[in-house]
């Protein structure tokens, strides 16, 4: 079958991400480093501005598409909005500190620089959502997930991986009629929220009855296939309700999460986003012209400046929030804890291109903060790890390792 | 990212087929038949001469494309070499009767019928290969699987789907050049032939080192996404070696299949496959068009007789194969084992349907043969199935049950 794509191109395309990705992500992690940054690193590589491997065709983007929507899909059932409630105030308040400040300072920083207000918006709302994979991933290296501190930190991850998305609805909305007005943005937020609400209302109790449904079915994979359509058709609905995709597939993620099938759906669910989430990452890659990163052509100084500036702001905004933490904990390690940004901000900054909002310079500037925050998290957390844990667990490792 | 492509519309596609399929493949299941045969009618329904929820678009041409690479880098990986070798001769013998008496049969049908003599050459093709995953599928649902004449059936169908790849190969190269010619035959079949050995030759000593590599990585899902880009690669290169992509996505499959690392590269792949291989069988039944079935219309009746005659020719060619075994065996429930066609004839009746060698009459009665053989097959199975096992086996199950 064959029907306008080149199907060898897109095969070698496909393949080079595939292998490209998975070999930067093995060495960055063995350098200690998050192995999404080797996926970005390859995608950067391979893209049109160095080897021309993974060219920005049709297809990639599609598949690309499918990438980011499964990659929601399974953060969203490693949701628990039960564990949120546990944790309680202090997570939500390091939360809104750790959105907010971000927040306003890219937002001035560029407004200053004499960008329109428009960028300014994108680059802020791009600085405020942690990477709740990239975090979770970092804190259960260290293990010190079920310390005080580590579910305090997954709670605000999760709590504005949440708000995160209504912020990119609400984002996403302004870049279609590219004009700010309070009515407007009332009721993108009342549309986002409301889908939300909705999603999860009408989501959890048919939820709970379609997984009966499907658990009774003889076929093979059926489970999984009915989960992921479910995630595909919210994924629709939340762009038809004024939304972006990946909150329909978040929003099937928490949903399914509190079915007794969740873990079965996320096991099967691994392989598949394993192969197409490093789509999305090379894409995101892709799109960055390396030429910009030369510091000796006069023209790319003020996006190198900028990006400098949005990675102080993008560290500082989240490792300041951490200390609004209370209850004897190790706030430093909080704050370090905040600091990486990932797929979200990747994915206001691909949306912030591709509706034109961001300009080239201020692109790369914002994918380059995105990286420095992640760059600089797990050592930070290494480095204040000492003493974590002691407020709320006995040293149960120790004990168990004499 | 929205480039070319309308994101919305192709995700209400591809959950609409991956339900529909999923749907009408456990309706089918608990008819007795193959879940396969609902994915088609899925097709068939959703498809745009009925309810126009699949429309035959270039993004769901290529996740169906995906699905069918996949599907068969499976079949690869669940195929071993070395047991067609054991089984011996009469599993060759048969296979190869099963495969010249319907090519034989249906290319004399369609040829004495009027059509032209490529158009007969994609007919008998398409009938020559036994649907190994349906076989499989039905011999395990009746706990023969081990029984002598269970081995024979699913050696012969390893085999002809082997050769059944080598006359895709073939056909596909003819099917490009228009014309049927000795010497490009000959040059068709060593490509075909030697791509395959090649593959083997280097690919297994490869394959080995490749996976002991990927074997030490720390990131999640290298195994599998490795693996598939390598199915990829090989699939690119099959395709310019002017063999079929399948074709090299089957060889990575048993090469991988050879390696240590089988059982978890075939645990991880299923549910990619689960979701991306319904799309290809909804594809392909979204291409026939049902006013062609309506028998009251006169210019129908042809494409209806064909399909008649090829669907007794594609049951008397394969069971009469059967009987071409020896050594004390149930013959009967062989030839009724070979009876089921699938995957490989859609395959053949798509790629003839898009080069134009199958017109739409020829296209329709091809895969209602298809669906005709393998409806079939597990009634006859059941029908034959006494004394089965009894030349070889003791009846463990009676002593264990008791």
């Amino acid at each position: 079958m064959d029907h306008g794509i080149d199907l060898a191109s897109f095969l070698l395309a496909f393949a080079s991400a595939l292998l490209g990705a998975k070999l930067l992500g093995e060495i960055a992690e063995r350098l200690g480093q998050p192995a999404v940054l080797g996926e970005l690193l390859a995608g950067v590589l391979l893209g049109p501005s160095v080897l021309g491997l993974v060219p920005l065709t049709a297809g990639i983007f599609l598949v690309a598409e499918i990438g980011v929507i499964l990659l929601l899909f399974e953060v969203g059932l490693e949701t628990d909005l039960g564990e949120l409630a546990r944790v309680g105030a202090p997570a939500l308040v390091v939360a809104l500190a750790g959105m907010a400040l971000p927040f306003l300072g890219g937002f001035l920083l560029t407004h200053v620089l004499g960008y329109p207000t428009l960028t300014a918006i994108f680059v802020g709302a791009a600085l405020t959502a942690t990477s709740i994979g990239i975090t979770a991933r970092v804190l259960s290296e260290l293990k010190v997930l079920s310390s005080r501190e580590g579910q305090i930190i997954l709670g605000a991850a999760v709590a504005d991986d949440v708000l995160g998305l209504v912020v990119l609805a609400v984002v996403a909305r302004i870049a279609e009629t590219g004009t700010v007005e309070t009515t407007m943005v009332l009721r993108a937020t009342g549309l986002a929220v409301g889908f939300v609400v909705v999603a999860l209302a009408l989501g959890i109790p048919l939820g709970h009855r379609l997984i009966g449904i499907v658990g009774r079915a003889n076929v093979r994979g059926v489970l999984v296939a009915a989960s992921v359509a479910f995630a595909l058709l919210a994924a629709r609905a939340a762009k038809r309700a004024g939304s972006a995709e990946i909150v329909g597939a978040f929003a099937t993620g928490v949903v399914l999460a509190r079915t007794n099938r969740r873990h079965d759906i996320s096991q099967a669910l691994k392989p598949v986003v394993d192969i197409f989430a490093p789509l999305f990452f090379v894409a995101v890659g892709a799109q960055v012209d390396v030429a910009i990163l030369n510091p000796f052509a006069a023209e790319n100084r003020a996006a190198l400046l900028l990006a400098l500036g949005l990675t102080v702001i993008g560290f500082l905004g989240k490792f300041a929030a951490g200390f609004c933490a209370w209850g004897g904990v190790r706030r430093a390690f909080i704050g370090a804890g905040m600091v990486p940004r990932g797929e979200v901000g990747l994915i206001f900054a691909s949306l912030g291109k591709a509706t034109g909002a961001l300009p080239e310079g201020v692109f790369v500037a914002v994918v380059l903060a995105v990286f420095a925050t992640t760059f600089l998290a797990p050592p930070l957390l290494k480095a204040f790890r000492r003493g974590v844990g002691s407020a709320s667990e006995k040293p149960r490792d120790l004990a168990a390792g004499v």
